[in-house]
């Protein structure tokens, strides 16, 4: 596919906005992506930042949005009532077609809300889940879904685990992923009564590598390629996954500096440390993608520097180049023309 | 008080059972517990191991129990079936009040079960949470509930952090304990329906001391003394713990060992880093009490060793002297008279 894909930018959400954000624009062209850049946000300001660098300005369009939405707004409520926010804006562009995706570093509430009010479900997509990253001891595995839905039904789960296999198999390029859902024991009648539902209609699914319940202590090992899970239970995995290694990392750091003689050891594996503490941060992952919908919307995180931005461009350069969508839509329009 | 508080111990449940199980007993009559021990099993096998340590023994009495629950039957059916196993031999003598607390390191579900089962919950007690201590950076925060009861209700949430305050307060010695209910944001109005329902109630409560939601990333920090949640979420919580805070330090490991320059500087950190291992262990706090029953139900890990033993043991000495389970039917007993 060489037609180029077109990426909104909302630069004007996130901690580091504008400034950090629309450096990570610039960076993923003059690194050479092939991508054409919508910043949304505040013309002037957003035109301030740029006058900053140097870069082939044919790439990057600004958009004007008088309006921000903050974190502390009812999520519905700000993408409904402010239409020219740099997010809604930019939303828009991805819904009328004007452009392939759309990445925020705002008030995840309203990305969310917006994605599935503003964007639009694919056809036969019942709920749209977001599905961040996960680093664990083997490589990556994806967490669907993580915050989207809250209660979801036994076929919403059935379709999160279709739709992260497709986005595993195609950006990640893991053939025939391991699909697992999260329970309480491996055995197929543990669990509640969602996941005991849910069971089954993951065994029988063709489309996917169903292997069978994962427990969370496995998560970590990278002992499945797709973890499923209602998004209470998604959200509390990925929130703990980086308190937790935070906290850890933190408390090794504290090791470190509490005598001479841990200081001097310290030094010795500082450099090798920070790998493993790159590796936990996962800033060239790019974002979570909020998948099965009629555009691509990914949500990086609130406290996003340019590094996530970069990453995030080129994801979403590769799910369209890849043609995750269509292959979104193609799996599930078959389910609804069963 | 000065009554002796007499504990069974299975000395057949576990991985290194009977071996570092009856060790572990011994161990604490020789560190001068106050108790009465009763172990439960085959009784020659017992009687050999006893036979290769000093102590005092009429401390330690043995009733003989000639079956076994592994971790492959179905708990439940076990219960009812194997009267004569170490553990639910064991339980009756618990209901039967010939002794006041139960230590096993045998199959999870068949604890659980055998405790509701055999042992029976308290006047007015809807459902017993089994409740383990998660270490964190500023000491040790109870969670409640963490695989007794999937599904359960807002009025079950609502005991379980009343039984927690009254755990931590008394055997913790946690001051006005913060009672924190699990969610996927700090607002009264997110989360699930369960949330969202048991919310209100544990903030009109005058029995504890809500202090409103936590996000699982807060967790590690220590945020609150008693964490409430519904089993299935904590069964996630505590078990991503484990084996993140295991991956981790294993991760760490290998960073150490990866050249000669970092295993130098892993000699030098090695103590410190042991210090903190040891603390993410959790070995020294006992287990995870089941908590609302007639009798101390005590579940220790599978892959116990005579610490965790000796620390249970003086764990249900703790209990008992200070009248957990008389506050607990106190307090919950007086919600029934209302």
């Amino acid at each position: 596919m060489s037609e180029v894909t077109r990426v909104v930018v909302d630069a004007m959400g996130g901690d580091y906005a504008p400034e950090w954000i629309i450096r990570g624009a610039v960076e993923a062209i003059n690194e050479g992506a092939k991508v054409q850049i919508i910043l949304t946000g505040k013309e002037d300001v957003i035109k301030k930042e740029l006058a900053k660098y140097t870069y082939d300005q044919s790439k990057i369009e600004v958009v004007n949005a008088t309006e921000e939405i903050t974190c502390h707004e009812a999520p519905v409520q700000a993408v409904r009532s402010k239409k020219d926010s740099s997010l809604v804006v930019g939303l828009n562009m991805v819904k009328n077609g004007e452009a392939d995706a759309i990445i925020s570093a705002g008030s995840s509430g309203a990305i969310l809300a917006g994605g599935q009010l503003v964007v639009g479900r694919s056809k036969g997509v019942k709920r749209s889940p977001l599905a961040p990253l996960l680093p664990t001891s083997k490589g990556y595995s994806l967490l669907i879904d993580c915050g989207a839905n809250v209660d979801a039904r036994p076929e919403h789960l059935l379709q999160f685990a279709k739709m992260g296999s497709i986005y595993m198999e195609n950006i990640e390029h893991v053939k025939n992923p391991r699909v697992a859902i999260v329970n309480i024991g491996d055995e197929e009648e543990k669990g509640n009564a969602l996941v005991k539902e849910t069971y089954p209609l993951l065994k029988e699914c063709k489309d996917i590598n169903f292997v069978g319940s994962i427990e969370a202590r496995e998560i970590p090992n990278g002992a499945a390629d797709v973890i499923v899970c209602e998004a209470f239970v998604g959200n509390v995995i990925l929130k703990l996954y980086e308190g937790l290694a935070k906290m850890l990392l933190g408390e090794i750091k504290n090791t470190i500096m509490s005598s001479f003689k841990t200081k001097i050891g310290g030094l010795l594996i500082k450099s090798s440390l920070n790998g493993l503490k790159e590796r936990f941060n996962a800033k060239n992952k790019g974002g979570a993608p909020l998948l099965g919908l009629k555009g691509l919307v990914v949500k990086i995180h609130g406290n996003s520097h340019n590094e996530e931005v970069k990453s995030a461009i080129f994801q979403c350069i590769n799910f369209k180049e890849n043609g995750v969508n269509e292959k979104i839509a193609e799996n599930i329009g078959k389910e609804v023309a069963q």
